[in-house]
């Protein structure tokens, strides 16, 4: 982490060397608005949509974003939900960021739990907030979205606490230069960044200069001779292994776009390669050489003792959460670990600052292909979801999972909220070219709702196949107004609601039938002719209460083909959960255990 | 503003004094647990209702919650309308506090928009995060809801932006000094507070003795020599004025707890009586002295005429923002103008710190009484709502507003969204005893869905009569789920959704032609049998269409009888607004205006 401030400035050297390589250009170019420059650079970025909520101090911007030629405004039903959709974005169109616009005070507050999630989870979005004049910024009057004693400053100083950087605009002359820097923080670092827009700075003309040169992704170089010694380092650690490495891969090897990088060392090596839940899709899992899910005591059995007892574990992009790590209760000593990050690289005890991942794994996996052969030798479990035979007709969670395991296909973005979703589902492997979104680190329920229109939109702009969503009708009841937003853009993501009548990630933590984990029930089926199906042509709705029915239902072509939105209620028992979720429910229960009355 | 810490300090000295009394009784106290002494305090205050989402950092204190006997669990469907609810709550339930309950950062940052909006509009909430132990406090392991960069203190950090006090509970032996220093700032300052209670100090034992004190709210003693040249120089003045005075009364006669003691100056010495939008029904507004609502520049004419010519102005709490102002209209100079404050007195251009109106107003009333007689004998204009005779059948603002202020009783909680609404009812005259509810200054648009909520509850305790909502389309959409939590816990308002297709205020302000501004239709009549009205018999939803079905339905006794929850959608004009809002619009339009391209 120490080093990520010089990956920016870092990232803005190579800009400006770029930027003064073109200088003959430079008197040819025109003044723009100061909203349309921002609007190009987020063009540049390949961003199509913007997420949000109209408010009177951020109409004038969206008229600018209305009249983009390529630039959709989205029209959220709440905030939350906006930001939600953005992080989704972002997730799934990776190298391009996700935006949310809101207004003043209360939209931006409302923002703040789904901008604080992209920050925990490291995904680029873009916080735009609306706000009033520059004058108004100095005079402060007692304007409604105010405290009403002046603090006009208490939002940015919010906003400060979960985002990476800040642009508090003030000066149009200041302003390119400023968007340029945060733009950049957002790609470089994978986090959110925090823009102020005020009301009479939007439509100030700047010059367009500075567009001509795109914003740069580079990560800062690695010392190529510290860079030397540790790719020394490794290989001689792989030696001493006789090749019994295995690769595991993580969370950041996602959000630092390493999936090629990784992908060739892995097809390269030979090594076996497994993933932590965050890592998920990281690597197909479909691959030959890949054995599943490592999540520390709550793995299976079988990829446990593989990755536990291999020679060396080379880590890549790890992120050492509660529920990526089954509790904290990995087994694999420093001693036998090499850890490569975006930022840094970790040999056994040792740490090398400044050497980061996207240039140490090519040539690492250059230097480790001629282990090949015998790496190749290495056994790997057998990474498959059988369907277990149950005698009687309920919807079991043990029988579900791998059963839909059956349904997915290659290019489906699989979206799996926290708690029965998200453990449920890391037990079936995933088609070929699949993504996986879940917020395993963050865990804040509700959000799969507002990520899955994020996500749909993503997918169709790069051209992936369906996005599937599953979620208890808990969490749904936090975030379901946007379901409608999906309709009235035609998204047509199919969204199974798991029916278990509360929270049942919660009763196992604690409380198992306390009336606190209860929730109404809702006419699920009829939710979507309610939130702007009118006619009932845009959506179809369905119930299964028995193993049968689902089975009939994932074999209708019609159904699979998601040509509209569908909703798929799935009858299960309340008290039913995946096997790693009450592992981990277990585990979380010894450290956070309540005194009993 | 400056001598509110004094005020605290002053309440705890009066708390201190009293439990010092009590010394001889200190031996016989019982231990309590932690949670329970937090729910004896808040049962002291009379609250009956917590509202809040379960997460695992909250649930052991929520085992207590749902085993008390007076203090209910409510369990909204999302954090932001908790906090909305306890807003609610506390505004309709004067004398007692709301109170939500979150868990760790996903949940209390959901929330945070609600909390900035009670500490905006002077509303006592007490915001409750459940937090890790404090043994993970120190550790920082990477939990899940956590930054990911061990930053545990991020969360507080936000919060301390928009409550006016904290307690980070630590270690037991504090907790209840801590838990009573918090809840008195909370009282006496009309401010939300936030407290952390990690999981392991829910059950800690502590002692019972201080809750045999109960929380002190009086306000700091003025000092008796200035007091009474504040009066002098107040008499002084309106002996001046040859009694032509007239009396206006603003949000902060509501929040800091004077309705009594203005009623009694009113009706005392008789003199002209206006209120602000935000100090609607502070007084009567049948009294036979009222006038009705002053608004700076946009008030109806004779009130314009009759506030701005008065040669003495007696300002009772006022709150000075734009909306609550006609955009900062008032013509009123402070040579002719009194303003009373909860902490301080203005006489003209002299400021007096430290003289409180809660003392101050019953020795004025009782010195002002002389003038009685002459008082009376100042003309007041006439404030009703006449039903206009429209040509046509169509539901215009200009004919609904006073339309419905023919359906209003005594007693009646009428609520009203920023926008439309907010604006609409401000020239209707509601019954005696009515509570109005509105933001007018926070303006945060969906919030009454979840005030609307607290206010029921409420409503219900203190035996008010019905719970009437007046919301559009638009802001309907962000909140719309906790519709189910009414429902649920069998409340019964009267919501008026009015159907004009997207955000109306916005149109008026800026963007009155563009599409940002549209919302997707839904079925609202179909939305509570959807929501958790499975049988039909809970609820009851209409469409009106024209004036005739209004009328038709305003005067069915079953309707207005409102034995169940009701949901009107109300069909109007999707370009139409209320007179105050149109003006309201034209004046922002003049400070806010965007550069044109």
């Amino acid at each position: 982490m120490s080093t990520q401030p010089e990956a920016s400035l870092q990232a803005e050297v190579n800009r400006l060397r770029l930027q003064l390589e073109s200088l003959q250009v430079k008197d040819g170019s025109e003044p723009i608005a100061l909203g349309n420059y921002l609007l190009a650079r987020l063009e540049q970025l390949k961003v199509t949509k913007m997420f949000g909520v109209p408010g009177d101090f951020n109409l004038g911007f969206l008229d600018l974003v209305e009249d983009h030629p390529t630039i959709d405004w989205v029209g959220n039903c709440n905030e939350l939900n906006a930001a939600y959709a953005a992080d989704g974005y972002a997730r799934v169109k990776e190298h391009s960021i996700g935006v949310v616009l809101t207004t003043f005070g209360v939209g931006e507050l409302s923002a703040i739990n789904g901008i604080a999630g992209a920050f925990s989870e490291m995904v680029p979005v873009l916080h735009i907030a609306g706000v009033p004049s520059t004058t108004q910024q100095k005079t402060k009057p007692m304007l409604h979205h105010t405290l009403g004693d002046g603090r006009y400053d208490a939002y940015i100083k919010a906003a400060e606490n979960f985002t990476i950087s800040q642009a508090i605009l003030t000066d149009a002359n200041t302003a390119a230069a400023e968007i340029d820097r945060i733009l950049t923080d957002c790609m470089t670092r994978a986090r959110p960044v925090y823009l102020t827009l005020p009301t009479n700075l939007v439509f100030e003309k700047i010059s367009s200069e500075r567009l001509k040169i795109p914003l740069s992704r580079l990560p800062p170089p690695n010392d190529p001779d510290v860079e030397a010694f540790v790719l020394d380092e490794i290989a001689k650690l792989v030696d001493e292994a006789a090749d019994d490495v295995v690769i595991l891969v993580d969370a950041c090897a996602i959000r630092h776009d390493l999936r090629s990088e990784v992908n060739e060392l892995i097809t390269k090596t030979g090594f076996p390669v497994f993933s932590a839940p965050m890592g998920k899709t990281a690597v197909s899992e479909k691959y030959e050489r890949y054995g599943g899910i490592y999540v520390g005591s709550i793995s299976h059995p079988d990829i446990k003792e593989k990755v536990e007892s291999a020679k060396l574990i080379l880590s890549v992009g790890s992120l050492k959460s509660d529920f990526n790590t089954g509790n904290f209760t990995y087994s694999i000593p420093p001693s036998r670990t090499i850890e490569l990050h975006s930022d840094h690289t970790k040999v056994q005890f040792a740490a090398f600052p400044g050497i980061g991942m996207k240039e140490l794994l090519p040539l690492l996996t250059e230097r480790l292909q001629p282990c090949s052969a015998a790496a190749r030798k290495i056994p790997v479990p057998d990474f498959t979801a059988i369907v277990p035979n149950e005698a009687n007709d309920v919807i079991s969670q043990a029988w579900f999972w791998p059963k839909m395991g059956t349904f997915f296909k290659p290019q489906d973005v699989v979206i799996a909220e926290t708690g029965t979703s998200s453990f449920g589902i890391l037990d079936v492997p995933l088609p070929e070219k699949s993504v996986f979104v879940s917020q395993i680190l963050w865990g804040s329920i509700g959000w799969t709702i507002g990520s899955t229109l994020g996500a749909a939109f993503a997918a169709r702009d790069i051209g992936l196949n369906r996005t599937i969503l599953f979620i208890g009708d808990g969490s749904l009841q936090l975030t379901v107004q946007e379901l409608s937003v999906m309709l009235r853009h035609g998204l047509k993501p199919i969204i199974f609601v798991l029916n278990n009548s509360g929270y049942t990630i919660e009763r196992f933590l604690h409380g198992k039938h306390r009336k606190y984990n209860d929730i109404s029930n809702w006419k699920w089926t009829s939710l979507l002719g309610v939130l702007g199906d009118e006619d009932g042509t845009l959506s179809k709705s369905y119930t299964v209460k028995s193993k049968a029915e689902l089975e009939a239902l994932l074999e209708d072509a019609a159904f699979a083909r998601a040509d509209k939105i569908q909703l798929v209620e799935v009858m299960m028992p309340m008290h039913d959960a995946p096997r790693a979720l009450v592992q981990q429910a277990e585990l979380s229960g010894k450290t956070n255990a309540y005194v009993a009355i």
